[in-house]
């Protein structure tokens, strides 16, 4: 038995494939939006019965507490032959999907998944909220599974597999972290995780995403008077809390665009030549990107010495992401507000630590403190980084699965996202994330008209089939 | 004929003065407002009446265009003894009020004025919308040359006088630069301006305000990509519009918190040791002022060199008064946004140029462009600075008047704040401004519960009063 009988039987059912599909995205599982959470449960019960449907021993896990429930998780296991000697491997996906707001922007209505014609290229697309993030991504392991099941009697078709499917990523996976440190015993019972959340290269491109960047988030409250003050009576007597957080928050960075808070970059692993190359042989062409969001070619900047790249992937940043104080409204107030509020976050990179680099920011801005003000903090949580080794052996699987199910080599590309899922499997059990997702800039994530290109699915199913073999092999 | 017999006529029929005050006080002329117009107009109509009650020649002045009309301005004349050789005085004053919200917080209804007992002192207070602000201040003068009218049957005692009344300083005077340019030849036949809207030193402590502080007030938006963008793809890749914005403004100050704009101190006068000896003799309390708004000492800082009274009064300022940009809701929200704005004032001091100011700071800003953002500026307006020499005749004859009216000499003080009304005459007519006002800090002047004291106004109508007799004299 091998992968071609299990690429033939997901050609021969991909129209059943489809319509299960299509079934599962009719489920409205916002799982942020408690109004939805009967449909929530539905979707992960749709979910279990279908790994049962695989063989897969199945178990929907609450989550939370009596007073405050979360969304459950379902895990499935298939037992591996006898003589599997391949990793033990951890699938994560998500079933929750995003809230469809506004609602008035899909041209279609969002949970009655349509198959319409892929613009501009062969194929068809599936519309639906969920259909790309992550259901639609979820879907060809499942199919995959199916489809050795079918071919072969053996759930995972003689893999060992630990399938965990979670209900709150789309709202920030407040329960996952306590059921995996409640698991952990069984959890590093795993060897490798398996995600498929990320995107190709390109249209036709897929890719492995081998390493994703961690997160520090704050909120940084400086007050100084308070109340707020006449500008004309008080302006040069007493600090101005918005001149004075802005001065603060200008000394973040140096001249050459580097993050100055001490021991800001302890950690971080220095580039090896060969990545460099291999990235810079991607083709990725950092001006025509530019053009995409309106900036002409002089705005590529960033970290000094860094293409623009290796500072998406390999470098950490410090990125302000919203500011307020004062007088917003139009026209002009002559206002020194008593307080300024910014929230700022770091993007790292391995081996950086967020947590410490949290307290780092945090006796910076103290070090800094304006005359008779005092800041406030409010921590917004983060992640861990985290970069699999491309050498790894179920990463050099991946590889080989892709390039044979698609007939194309897999891009090797990182990411200058953050899945905390993978760093937080990282810090707690010690497993490396491979990120194997068919998902393409365009395909309107988190957006009213969300949509996934059933080429792009047919890819993914087959990569994750021919993964099975390589497993099996290895 | 001399000020004591109209001192004896404010005091035997001050009954009748306060019920003249709590009638005007009765019309809701909010200028600002459209549907209060008809009482904007009668509250113009009642100060009109007044006037000619007191001998002088009156005219309504319509202002605006047919299109836009604005609110009338009042314009009296006395036209002083034929033998009269002192300055022909421009009296300033407004009969519009601000709006009365947040009308819950008002203990009596903005619109029926009410005497109460003063808190912890003696004496009473009228609590009114525009008690203080600006009818109470206009009152005083209206009820001193009632008196000197009825004293003597000549019009402002024999001073040529001209009253300018208008309905729209609580909106921005946007129809009174009009007017005083299409009636220059008129108001240049004056000699000096006098205006009752300003405070005194404290309270039984009357002041001069020999001069006010310029503004120059602008918008600046600062746009990079033409849509937000993810904070992991993007971060590192692109100029963050909040990044850029904060590294820019903090150039604003040097270490001595001096504003670094070229020339931005040019024609700023020296402040002379008489001048600085006086201001200290005052006896204002920085740390006292400071812990009134919950600062601590080490708060007492700005422009180097300077004491806080100094650096209200004499010493020009930069200060942001409100900046938003990106995400600033709760929590977290990791985006780069397409813009940042900030809005930011400078206060000036003789002789800066607020236009050239702002021409400079737009220079500035461009000179600071970060790679592929542009600059968006919106120019608030703001008024010349005013100062009038104290050596200055009109000026002596009021700091007289006010120390045998109230049997305390005067303070000599300046304000921090704009009005720039004085700024415009300056600048337009030649005019110097005398600014005697009798206003206390918590008069909660533009607040609920807006108050005059009964002191306040008595101590103001017989300064008034007493002023007739000294520019007779000069």
């Amino acid at each position: 038995m091998s992968t071609q009988q299990v690429l033939d039987w997901l050609q021969t059912n991909e129209e059943q494939s489809i319509e299960r599909f299509m079934d599962w995205l009719r489920i409205p599982s916002v799982g942020t939006d408690s109004k939805h959470d009967a449909d929530t449960a539905k979707a992960a019960d749709w979910a279990a019965d279908h790994l049962k449907a695989s063989g897969f021993s199945v178990e929907i896990k609450p989550t939370g507490t009596a007073e405050d429930p979360g969304q459950p998780i379902v895990l499935a296991t298939s037992p591996g032959d006898a003589d599997y000697t391949g990793p033990h491997v951890l699938f994560y996906g998500h079933y929750d999907v995003q809230p469809a707001d506004p609602i008035e922007l899909w041209e279609s209505a969002p949970f009655e998944p349509i198959r319409k014609p892929a613009e501009g290229a062969m194929g068809e697309r599936i519309v639906a909220r969920g259909a790309c993030d992550d259901k639609g991504q979820v879907m060809m392991f499942l199919e995959a599974m199916r489809g050795w099941y079918e071919s072969t009697g053996k759930p995972g078709g003689g893999v060992k597999y630990t399938v965990l499917l979670e209900g709150e990523e789309e709202s920030g996976s407040v329960n996952l972290e306590r059921f995996v440190e409640d698991n952990k015993e069984m959890l590093s019972q795993t060897d490798v995780c398996l995600i498929s959340d990320t995107g190709m290269l390109g249209r036709g491109k897929p890719a492995i995403t081998y390493g994703v960047r961690g997160l520090t988030y704050l909120e940084v409250i400086l007050t100084g008077p308070d109340q707020d003050l006449h500008s004309g009576l008080w302006g040069g007597r007493v600090p101005n809390p918005i001149n004075e957080l802005v001065k603060v928050l200008a000394q973040l960075w140096d001249q050459d665009r580097k993050v100055t808070i001490p021991n800001f970059y302890e950690g971080v692993r220095d580039l090896k030549d060969s990545e460099r190359k291999e990235w810079e042989s991607l083709g990725v062409d950092p001006v025509k990107a530019l053009q995409g969001i309106g900036m002409p070619a002089e705005a590529n900047v960033g970290e000094k010495g860094f293409s623009a790249i290796e500072r998406e992937w390999a470098r950490p940043t410090c990125d302000l992401n919203g500011i307020i104080a004062g007088y917003t409204g139009p026209g002009a107030k002559t206002v020194i507000p008593s307080q300024a509020s910014v929230k700022l976050s770091f993007r790292l990179v391995d081996d950086q630590d967020s947590e410490r680099i949290a307290e780092s920011v945090i006796a910076w801005f103290h070090e800094r403190t304006p005359p008779g003000c005092t800041w406030e903090f409010i921590n917004h949580g983060g992640g861990a980084p985290a970069t699999c080794a491309t050498e790894s052996a179920p990463l050099q699987a991946a590889f080989r699965a892709i390039g044979k199910a698609c007939g194309i080599q897999p891009a090797m590309i990182k990411s200058g996202g953050s899945i905390p899922v993978a760093g937080l499997l990282k810090t707690t059990v010690g497993l490396e994330t491979i990120f194997m997702g068919f998902g393409l800039e365009d395909d309107r994530v988190h957006s009213p008209n969300e949509k996934f290109e059933l080429d792009c699915f047919r890819m993914g199913a087959k990569s994750h089939a021919a993964l099975v073999e390589e497993l099996l092999n290895s």
